[in-house]
């Protein structure tokens, strides 16, 4: 059960109307997302107008604070509906290599995960906020990554301990935000994202010449964006 | 010679009073900057009054913007100084250890520099602000640290090409800063500060058992803190 229908529950004991309230409410929540997406795409997250993103959701300016508290809060909310998006094109892209290696998935999908936001403008927004990009980085991405590094582990790649797997995530998507920072701010190129995939790679105690040879593995290719807007944390929890 | 010096001269083409005024400057700089590292290491950042600095440095409250075109600017002059004395510490901490290896000057430095931060108030405004606080330390670090990598290179032990040096710097910076952060907001505790030199020299291509071994050597100790508040990013370019 979701958090949202719990929490409409509450307030309606008997539950008569819970199943079409929370229904419609999930359809506003995405549209106002799916609009958020667009709006911040063109004008860029600061640029974007709460009013711009009421009118192309076709919905009232005030019912915009019955779904998110503030602007940065449906930022936010739009980031984790990308990550979900991204979680399931690189399952969908790694699939092959996955009998491979959990190093190539990890590295490949690292990499494929920078050239994206690397291009993608919302992400610019996100990569002047570090801290909030790890937080959202390592929750959102969290449960594929590690149970790749505990299955490189396990296989007897990678050298951490097993009780580090935490902290060698942490540090892992801050190494993959730095990389996606370096490259909006201009300090490194897009093309950099094997460098820093080998980099990942290497903190997870894969040897170097694996390291440089994961990271430099020609990419596949990546199934288009089809991001789904009715994705959210609180209901996956 | 200083950058201060060369702007005062072009307003003083005789450069009678350069060298006094030049030095008058100076010392009032200066102690604006220890007063700031009081009131910041008392108040926070945040809370730290412009008024109280200048109170307490003793000058006029409309001297401060002879100086400084912000508190933030303030602070990263602040913070730029304490990188600075962090720097000679590890110097003086890490001298024997020279000879054994860059790759346990590498590790002994970034312990010690978290270790610092962790317990130091003031870093944990910055650690709020990481791709601020990266900056500074990819600057103020850089030309140690990309000695010690060149170093490490030319022996063998670190297997990143030469031409990666900007770019294993740049990230190393990312994990120390992640480390720092992660640490400041409980997500980690300032034990940790081993892991994540294991994760840095990994990074830079240390195979992965000198990796764990480094950043598990007994710290030597370390001398106290010496700001020099005169000490400018711009006088050293």
């Amino acid at each position: 059960m979701s958090a949202q229908s719990k929490a409409s529950k509450s307030n309606d004991p008997a539950g008569a109307t819970t199943g079409r309230m929370a229904r419609k409410r999930a359809i506003t929540r995405a549209s106002l997302l799916a609009a958020a997406f667009e709006v911040m795409a063109d004008c860029g997250v600061d640029g974007a107008k709460i009013k711009d993103i009421t009118d192309r959701a076709d919905v009232g300016f005030g019912t915009f604070y019955n779904y998110f508290e503030s602007k940065d809060d449906l930022a936010s909310a739009v980031l984790d509906c990308m990550i979900d998006d991204l979680g399931r094109r690189n399952a969908v892209a790694t699939k092959e290599l996955r009998e491979e290696s959990p190093a190539f998935v990890f590295a490949v999908s690292t990499r494929l995960v920078i050239r994206e936001a690397a291009k993608e403008p919302i992400w610019q927004w996100w990569a002047m906020r570090p801290d909030l990009l790890v937080d959202r980085l390592r929750d959102g991405f969290g449960p594929f990554a590690k149970r790749d590094i505990r299955d490189g582990i396990n296989s007897g790649i990678f050298h951490i301990d097993a009780g580090d797997i935490d902290q060698a995530w942490a540090l892992a998507c801050w190494v993959m935000v730095g990389g996606i920072h370096d490259i909006v701010v201009g300090a490194r190129t897009a093309n950099d994202d094997g460098f820093v995939a080998q980099a990942t790679a290497a903190l997870l105690g894969l040897d170097f010449a694996s390291a440089q040879r994961v990271s430099t593995y020609p990419l596949p290719d990546y199934p288009p964006a089809s991001i789904d807007w009715h994705f959210s944390r609180a209901e996956v929890d």
